[in-house]
């Protein structure tokens, strides 16, 4: 290989590094990397970043790596503020294309082998406290029929806006679960209405939103993981329409097509929300993450 | 503020995302923040990143934050690989603007408060073997005088490539000075001509240079700070003319006006390098960075 001529400027960096990735086997690694490096050399010279604020970006990239553990990941937190997580899960899961549902983030608070349930159980489990929640639908297939056995994990916050794992008054696995479809695809589940909760601003994402002015409270919304053995996999949320953030999340997680009407009814002179809300799978397999919470 | 619209597709929701951004008080974060966005955005939408790339991505930036500490610190790694570090050093030092040394890397292994030197000093202590250095040369200001009473901080891998705070066999601050330049403006120190030497490859960006077929070895250098009260800080490094990877430095710090002639001579019968290197700096204040290693 002849030797690699040696920068002078700012400009001239670029193809000298992307020479020395040519040699990548992978070649989509190579790709990703070529794209990256180009996009980051430009904002770099676009935006003439001082020393002081290469430092600083390094501390909080530093700092949101360090603040990842078990209870929370601040990396995808801070993909999520600036709106690149939503941006692959849109990118993923093209709205609605072949009648499928939208998706939406898992985010960071989903577990794996919650409780199976019956239908018309509860995942408010030892009596959670707040205002009753059914909530009904069917899951069907990309032809539109129902399709049965399929799983809808669901889980949510309580309506104090914690998740379980976050609370020590909850029981473990407390508003989580997972249903089956029957027959006709239908599920049926009960709860508690859940409320909004701010994302974790105890680290670096926290400062950045507050440099930000930008508010940290989720809208509040259920989570779904819809699965079936020869379909893709749904991860979806469904957002209150009466939620006050609604317009304001600080992840950009609701698109118009996930937001669902919970209707306030009475029954038994107490008052109860009702939801109503399906799925549309495509063909393909699941496959599913990696848990963000072990 | 009237409500946000939901974004329907990738391409709407990086408007919406600049949105939530525009009441941020700091018109320089505001403006990072955005350029940073929008190439962020558009480089996942043009590579079409997926689900999978994704989590590979989180996967890497949690680990780069969680590999750094005392000894190392691999954000600053990663972003040297990508060529961005050297990238900034070029952005902020134009190429002997106004008859200026050129800059480099600080790189992760500069101490400060090292032990203060006389000219002709070895900071080879304790007879650290290796082929003799002798380095002289000349701290001149912006309009070519000597310049008296500047601090000229070095620090250098040893003959085998290992810093002292690596080399449990080294004693602490070995191959590490400061000198004052005199009258004249010289400076005149002695020392044993460095390896070159890996960069760390047992974290998340050894993996990377692995994957991309690219040899760990920076070409053997001496780092340089030069420092005086009325003077912007230089951050330098000097490339031995001779080393095999002059031309493959896996961090891009080599240009052409950082390469050295160390001259092999003899004296008395034994051999000897020698290295004249002149420094040239601007009018200004210096602003010291923060140590990498406490």
């Amino acid at each position: 290989m002849p030797a690699a001529p040696l920068p002078t400027t700012p400009e001239s960096l670029l193809p000298l590094v992307l020479q020395a990735y040519a040699r990548t086997p992978d070649a989509r690694l190579r790709e990703l990397l070529t794209g990256l490096t180009t996009h980051l050399h430009r904002f770099v010279i676009e935006a003439r970043i001082t020393e002081a604020e290469f430092e600083r970006a390094v501390a909080f990239l530093v700092g949101i790596g360090q603040a990842t553990g078990a209870t929370k990941n601040e990396v995808i937190l801070a993909s999520d503020l600036l709106g690149v997580s939503t941006l692959v899960a849109l990118l993923n899961n093209p709205a609605g294309a072949g009648g499928d549902s939208h998706a939406a983030l898992l985010g960071p608070f989903w577990r794996a082998r919650s409780p199976l349930c019956q239908p018309g159980d509860s995942i408010a489990r030892a009596g959670t406290p707040g205002l009753p929640l059914e909530v009904r639908g069917t899951v069907f297939d990309a032809q539109g029929r129902p399709l049965a056995g399929a799983t809808v994990d669901v889980w949510q916050a309580s309506p104090v806006g914690l998740y379980e794992n976050q609370d020590p008054a909850q029981p473990d696995m407390n508003l989580r679960g997972r249903y089956t479809s029957d027959a006709q695809g239908r599920y049926f589940l009960r709860s508690v209405k859940p409320a909004g909760y701010p994302v974790p601003t105890d680290g670096p994402c926290g400062e950045l939103l507050r440099a930000q002015c930008r508010q940290p409270y989720r809208p509040a919304h259920l989570h779904f993981m819809v699965s079936h053995p020869r379909h893709k996999l749904l991860v979806t949320q469904v957002f209150a329409d009466d939620s006050e953030t609604l317009h304001s999340d600080p992840v950009f997680g609701v698109t118009a097509a996930l937001v669902g009407h919970f209707e306030p009814v009475e029954r038994d002179g107490a008052p109860l929300a009702l939801l109503t809300h399906d799925f549309h799978l495509l063909a393909g397999a699941p496959v599913f993450p990696q848990p963000p919470i072990p």
